[in-house]
């Protein structure tokens, strides 16, 4: 299974449990995966527990360093700014996501993190990856909800 | 004490762990304290464990809701573009901050998240507030570690 293959099934076991579905994987150089995580914003009453901030820390938390050098982020959305910039702050060498994000997102869009001035650290980025699949999930699951 | 002072004592104590002297208060609608914390950062490996985050998820979860409405945030540093962000998802009511940040803030600096069109939710924002005194623990710590 390829890194957004397995975040889209983690975005899909999310909306399972009635979470936005967003999946996120972070992979070593070698391409190994170190964690996997879907939004947990509901379960856990934190809007901080996007599934990018869930897989960042688990995967530092298994290597023992706050610094995830050569590491790639494949992430199903868009990060939003702060899922931005945690990934500037986690030193990531590649973040790569499914589906835009022209309303919340933070890094093509909005606050455009990267780009700022005070970036110390900006990712190379590929947007687009399975893009049709990772926003019908989102798609799907907001119309179910409306 | 002041939710600042709390602030600048968490952000003391720290200094003393050999972390980077951030501390933040989350206080409630009638000004009782619900969380405070300072930055974990070193010791957690973790770069999202900013006193910031620290003080809002343990607000959230006494108050088991994602939502602080009516609560405020009390920092000795302007927040990171990260916290700020997360500041908005959790609907904060007032952001209080000591030092400014040129470098690394997201408030008033840089990234601006409130002042972002695809920002939901901006809280009041006062800046500045012992200015002087949270700017010196900055001052010092980073002056011993040249």
């Amino acid at each position: 299974m390829t890194p957004i293959e397995l975040a889209l099934r983690e975005a899909a076991a999310a909306a399972a449990r009635g979470e936005v579905p967003v999946g996120a994987v972070v992979t070593d150089e070698s391409g190994a995966v170190l964690a996997a995580a879907g939004n947990e914003v509901e379960a856990r009453h934190d809007p901080t527990a996007h599934a990018e901030i869930l897989a960042l820390r688990a995967a530092a938390a298994i290597l023992q360093t706050p610094r995830l050098v050569g590491c790639t982020l494949t992430v199903t959305l868009e990060p939003c700014p702060m899922c931005a910039q945690a990934a500037s702050f986690f030193r990531l060498k590649r973040l790569v996501f499914g589906a835009y994000d022209p309303k919340g997102g933070g890094v093509e869009h909005g606050a455009r993190i990267f780009a700022a001035p005070s970036c110390h650290h900006a990712p190379e980025v590929v947007g687009g990856l399975r893009e049709s699949d990772c926003a019908a999930l989102l798609r799907d699951f907001f119309r179910e909800r409306r």
